[in-house]
């Protein structure tokens, strides 16, 4: 299949299981010869003795686009022949094993794709608005602090029935 | 599901359609957080004129396992939280946008792991005896000099008819 070389940046929130396949074909191209892939999933964490069930995402969705947006000018900017960028971010409940993001670059050569999806994943923790909820096999939950969260506080780290 | 979380190393030499799914599932832990991928795809270059329609692949099979063994030992050396290693790689016939390699490295936070995948890929291309030839739609066909090869010079340059 040919495929436009102008690269394209593709985001998608959703409440539905996300498909890596999907990802990596909305990068595909026959101009590249590298995909860098990164996915967050839900670790399984025992945390003070309450065993991690899942995670509940929430986001500003009206700001995730513009701050992916602004991300991957960004990036762009950084590593000019990169060809496509997409993330698909969970939002609601995510089961531990489960993936919460996938990320994809694909690029002609793999060295800036590899730095790049780096870059983006660190840039994705720090500016863009999505927060996550540990909910405990207890029934408890607690909003998950985002040590790399540079813009905000966030939700803090209140204890509070699910 | 719950998975094990002792290391495991996974490799696959395969004249099939390379699945990325298989290759997630094959690294996925509930004590995961993060699983960082790689996929070299075929590119549809235009070299001097001649535009490649597919690469050819050959390997030195028994030699593949041993060095793909020792490298992965290497990386565990380096980052020893890692969790599973998977490297799928696609032997014969390989058209123009289909992945020839899937890697994917799965540990508990995500720089660890991402740094290992450009170093395991890096350590392919350096170690690992596999060719590729390159074969154009005027149906020559030449053997691609693989620059990071350190232990030979691999096949030469010479064109050679289809």
């Amino acid at each position: 299949m040919a495929v436009s070389e102008e690269g394209r940046d593709i985001f998608k929130l959703t409440r539905d299981w996300l498909s890596v396949q999907e990802v990596v074909a909305a990068v595909s191209s026959t101009s590249c010869g590298a995909i860098s892939l990164f996915i967050g999933t839900t670790r399984g964490d025992v945390l003070e003795g309450r065993k991690v069930r899942g995670l509940q995402y929430e986001a500003y969705e009206a700001m995730v686009q513009s701050e992916l947006s602004r991300l991957c000018r960004d990036i762009r900017a950084r590593w000019p022949r990169l060809t496509h960028i997409c993330v698909h971010h969970r939002l609601g409940w995510v089961e531990v094993g489960e993936a919460s993001v996938v990320m994809a670059i694909s690029s002609p050569h793999r060295q800036e794709g590899q730095r790049a999806i780096q870059y983006l994943m660190d840039g994705l923790k720090a500016s863009v608005p999505v927060w996550k909820k540990e909910v405990y096999e207890s029934d408890a939950a607690a909003w998950k602090e985002n040590a790399e969260c540079k813009w905000s506080r966030c939700h803090g780290d209140t204890t509070q029935q699910h």
